[in-house]
């Protein structure tokens, strides 16, 4: 279905849609700097198949990779989050809303 | 690099990926209701090329369809978009930092 330039908000979403990276994340912001073979043994995955899933990562801007010697050390950058959550946040009102009217129902059962 | 079964994140994710997917639900909030064919003129596709994308958002639980007669009403329903917005958030101290140290940075650069 995709035949158009990606946007950057497509690879933000794209990125996140997979539960490996998003575990990538998670793991990044408690431990900064891991390298690729401490973050592939984590996900039991070899080393190309973690490469893999950071080049896209990489691609949506949510992480930076730096090379000393032979080691690849991985940081998370978050900026990208930014615009998706500002995204969804327009919604946030509309699920509000139907909370509130569930609890109104709520509140309707439990009157006498 | 999907070998797993989606999770309800990577179903949500996943659908707000596509820019069409996300302007379906940017109509769909200013107008509840649309029907398919509406919202197939809207981004000038044929009436499959809709389904096909309104499928990849009803899986992802962001849409519900109803039938009257022949037309089709689409509404939004964006319960899981909370869940996707709350897994970002915590992510927001992250940039919050970065914005601060920028700042910083600015305020260093103006000092004479």
């Amino acid at each position: 279905m995709a035949k158009y330039p990606a946007t950057d908000m497509d690879r933000t979403f794209w990125a996140l849609a997979d539960p490996t990276r998003r575990g990538v994340l998670e793991r990044l912001m408690d431990e900064p700097g891991l390298s690729v073979s401490d973050l592939a043994g984590t996900f039991s995955l070899k080393l190309p198949g973690m490469t893999k899933h950071l080049d896209v990562l990489s691609d949506a801007g949510l992480i930076t990779r730096s090379k000393t010697g032979r080691t690849v050390a991985v940081n998370l950058s978050p900026a990208p989050m930014r615009d998706a959550m500002a995204w969804l946040n327009r919604y946030e009102r509309f699920w509000t809303v139907s909370l509130d009217r569930l609890a109104a129902l709520v509140e309707e059962e439990e009157t006498p």
